[in-house]
């Protein structure tokens, strides 16, 4: 037997037990004639103590950091007890030991300040899980996992495992495939998600299903994405979505409840997609804090239903504002008395190349009731606070103008928005908020050619599986998908059918994104027609989906979460290769593995393939 | 909303209540003006009455079998009871329904036992999973997934998810290839096992880790063989294998109790490789019953500490007997009055192409205590009785006897035994009996090429991670793997050195197996050198691991379980596929789906490979 306790359990009630211990050697301190030394497992940290008769032994046999090491003695009371840890009050009085693993001098040191750098870290990725702000994570995970898998289970879901070697059917992201020895010529395509499966688990009658499942996506990597991913996986039938969005706002809170003792209590708030982008500037806000934007001239191609300000910004005579496409502003509360270089600074800011526009203009509103502003010579005093007041400014607040392109300008207000929020201290890690948004699109138009298949098309928004609005599927039958004039896609009646599906959003992160599903066969042949598939295509990529459809379908949908980000949220932390044992970096390499890698003649023989390079 | 009730809770405490259900059209029967229709879904089926009222709106809206229909009724007192459904003392009386989706005829009847054939089935497998039959197995397999997270979280373990898109490291069996878009001319390999993964997770200190993994292997498919598998993998670290058969029996036993009710109290019996083999012919015994292998001429390359009877059968001039390598038998209880046309049948069934046995010699112990053989004219009855005596055959047994080759004569005796065992129904499907096998053989020698690492060397019996015995490390150190001459390499020193692995076997079946790891990276390497990877393959396929090593890996063991046999055998089926939502057939394709399948031109192109068909 290797131990008898951990090294995080011992306590001054186990004082006189004799007890073994395990585990890695943190750190060696030398006083005179005695030793201490502290040993570390996944459990905690103890102190042992080597006195003088072992002394002789520990010189023949020298302990060196994250040495791996077995001690027997007594526990003792410690004479200078550390608060800061529960094993704080006891030590080891070690009477005999040995040394299970010698170790090199580790590359970085242990501990959650490290000096190890990223990639370091990445290449010695087993050392780096050693480190006490790693394994947290990775304990967190686990956490949040259980959690979610308890209340699934009450809630009568069943895991359920779909397949891992499945049909390339590419539909938006690119697929990973897997040739095929037996079958030579054809591939298999590991899973973008298991939507079709859990579909046809429904067909099955299986109403409540779920499965915690890695996902694959052969795109580019942005700093925060993976090539394999894990998704918190769910479908239900004979649902609304009305039943969904309860039983998964459920789901999450039972998540803060277990897993961060918090007790969420209120409603969730939801959000349409389009007073969502109108308010916020984008389709995830955060909502821990206001600062909604005042659309003064409104991004033309996007609201049906929305009424800008432009009154209020026109006739002055002010090229920049006349000119953009766009011209949107947040009141950012209590900074009026921003120095001249502090404004400048955010001026530098949305100018960097990241969030792209040209300049900014400002409004400060004065406590003492007056208004200063950047574009003083065009505004008077008194444009300037109907501009403010519409802005939703108090005295003493700082109104942030921004003007341009449409699509670059809406994306820049919501990214200073969330900086001006961050900066004053309004996105609290400690705090959080969910949002359902809904009435999403159900299609978009492609003007320009996105993946290869032809420009001036729809496009699904969520994917081809969403049903439109009940109100709108009669809409989506009786119009033909053909649009004569691409410029002017908007008057298509397509551009206004809605889809019926859900995002959640915690603290301005999609954590998760569902719909109600198509059922019918028709419809489903529509949708795959109007995304400009023909009925060979439509056969030959999901004529087992059509078939089933064809068995008795029951209305049903359901939800997928993204299980890296949300444990990354939980975390507090913006990356999701924290919370990753074993992550890629943004090559989609495997720098500790050295994976992926060359392979072996034999193994191109047998797969009947070669390489092809350019 | 769909549903008030399931189809499956309704009571006659429930009497009066209003109620809407959903589900499909299980049968419709008519009696005159009314109309009897069962509704069923995952959870059970229940009976609706339409009254005369609505049996017009049922003609103009006929229902077929597998309709999704809603109805909204009262619950009503059937006056025709059904004992044999928990709903059956009660039925719906219809006052509104829906057809929410029609159904085509079902290629074949959801029931039981249904009129469709496997390849059918397998097509329609979204209709399959609708007979209770599948269903159960899968709720069985979700029920033995909980029952195993449930202990291993009880017991402390962490599920922590290891990558699929790793190395290709081929070692025995063949790796599926997934080519790197980003890294053109390189390939990730999708993980036979999360093996090396889970022992950086040991080096990392995570000292108890667990995952219900998939895993996969490129290998010609048996019968029972798929190509992606589920596994339940654990690992732990400061542990001897003595913790580890502790661990994991109380897992199979917590699963039985939880799955099957079954307390499982009995200490698990262990056996050593040499006795398995040696005493019932092969290294998973069902012992459920005796019926022990008598070794009259010892298999000569297997055993090293054994004695055979071959004194008992020598001196006869049987040529049969004197010619073969082997000759064993076992004792079958109470079948001395087999006739001439049974025993001719059993000789005909050890003839089998399968078996490949050239004949079979019987002994008959009659209950009046002489004996009659088919080899009388050979043998006294003396010696006749000798032989019986020593197989521990009983008056009224029957003595079989098969002689040969020596592997297909052993495998033959086994399989002999299995079958006579299940003939006398010797093996209950309600009886589970646990074994843990021990003491393997760290190596096999290839006498031929097995795959393509060539001839005359060293494999790895369980996989090159495996630590031999503590009292065999020495032996493996100080000799040179080096086999001067490959016809007796059962004199040199590796042919003795054993293993710390060890198989858990229930019924007859590997349910799983796991060994104490190498934990120091000069036995690592020099068990690497003894399968022939020189330096430089141990390093390109292993580096990071044998680096792992050098920064203070603790000792470590681990088990993984085959989860879909688990399921299977639990479930009382030979047959995994039964036990998987979506199997693949035995040339790995999925004949729903139609996958693998061929690939676009433009994902070659990105991909930069081509075909090279032979």
């Amino acid at each position: 037997m290797y131990r008898t306790h951990t090294c995080g359990e011992l306590r001054l009630e186990n004082k006189d037990t004799s007890v073994t211990l395990s585990g890695w050697v943190q750190t060696v301190r030398k006083f005179g004639a005695i030793t201490f030394v502290d040993i570390r497992d996944r459990y905690g940290i103890t102190q042992l103590l080597f006195g003088e008769e072992l002394n002789k032994e520990l010189e023949e046999n020298p302990l060196g950091r994250e040495f791996v090491l077995q001690a027997t003695g007594t526990v003792n009371e410690r004479s200078n007890k550390n608060p800061n840890i529960p094993t704080g009050e006891i030590e080891i009085l070690v009477s005999s030991f040995s040394i299970l693993n010698k170790s090199a001098v580790p590359p970085f040191t242990i501990q959650d300040d490290t000096d190890g750098g990223d990639d370091l870290r990445m290449k010695y990725r087993y050392l780096d899980l050693r480190r006490n702000a790693v394994k947290k994570n990775l304990e967190l995970r686990y956490a949040v996992g259980r959690a979610a898998r308890n209340y699934l289970h009450n809630q009568g879901f069943l895991d359920i495992e779909t397949p891992f070697l499945i049909k390339s059917t590419p539909e938006g992201a690119r697929d990973f495939v897997v040739p095929s020895r037996m079958n030579p010529g054809q591939f298999y395509a590991l899973p973008q998600s298991p939507q079709t499966f859990k579909q046809l688990l429904m067909v099955s009658g299986y109403d409540r299903y779920y499965q915690i499942v890695k996902c694959f996506r052969d795109e580019d990597l942005r700093a925060d994405r993976q090539p394999e991913f894990t998704q918190i996986d769910c479908e239900m039938a004979f649902v609304q979505q009305e039943d969904i969005l309860n039983m998964f706002e459920g789901l999450i809170k039972s998540i803060f409840k277990d897993v961060k003792g918090i007790d969420y209590n209120e409603a969730v708030q939801r959000m349409s997609w389009e007073d969502a982008t109108w308010n916020y500037g984008n389709d995830k806000p955060d909502i821990r804090f206001e600062m909604k934007v005042l659309n003064l001239k409104k991004p033309s191609t996007v609201y049906t239903n929305k009424q800008d300000n432009a009154g209020l910004i026109n006739g002055a005579d002010f090229k920049v504002f006349d000119e953009a496409e766009t011209v949107v502003a947040i009141a950012v509360p209590g900074c009026s008395e921003y120095s001249r270089k502090q404004t400048d600074e955010i001026t530098e800011w949305v100018k960097r190349p990241q969030i792209g526009m040209k300049g900014l203009v400002f409004i400060k509103v004065n406590a003492d009731g007056t208004y200063k502003s950047s574009v003083d010579k065009f505004y008077s005093e008194e444009r300037l606070k109907a501009i403010a007041d519409a802005a939703n400014a108090k005295a003493g607040d700082l109104v942030l103008i921004l003007a341009g392109a449409e699509e670059r300008t809406r994306k820049a207000i919501s990214e200073l928005r969330l900086e001006m929020g961050k900066r004053l201290g309004l996105r609290k890690e400690d705090e959080f908020k969910l949002l359902w948004v809904l009435d999403f699109p159900l299609f978009e138009f492609a003007l320009e050619d996105q993946d290869g298949g032809g420009a001036g098309r729809w496009v699904a928004r969520h994917h081809p599986f969403t049903s439109p609005k009940p109100d709108h599927i009669e809409m989506m039958i009786s119009n033909s998908p053909k649009v004569d004039d691409p410029e002017k896609y908007l008057e298509h009646p397509y551009a206004n059918i809605k889809a019926n599906a859900y995002d959640m959003v915690l603290n301005g992160n999609e954590i998760g994104g569902g719909s109600i599903r198509i059922f019918q066969r028709e419809l489903q042949e529509k949708m795959f027609a109007a995304l400009g598939m023909d009925a060979e295509e439509q056969q030959h990529k999901f004529g087992f989906l059509l078939g089933a459809f064809e068995y008795g379908a029951p209305p049903h949908g359901g939800i997928a979460f993204g299980f890296d980000r949300l444990c990354a949220i939980l975390g507090g932390s913006e990356s999701i290769r924290d919370f990753i044992a074993f992550p890629k970096n943004n090559s989609g390499r495997d720098v500790m593995l050295d994976a992926p890698s060359a392979i072996a003649a034999k193994q191109f023989d047998e797969l009947q393939i070669k390489l092809d390079l350019k």
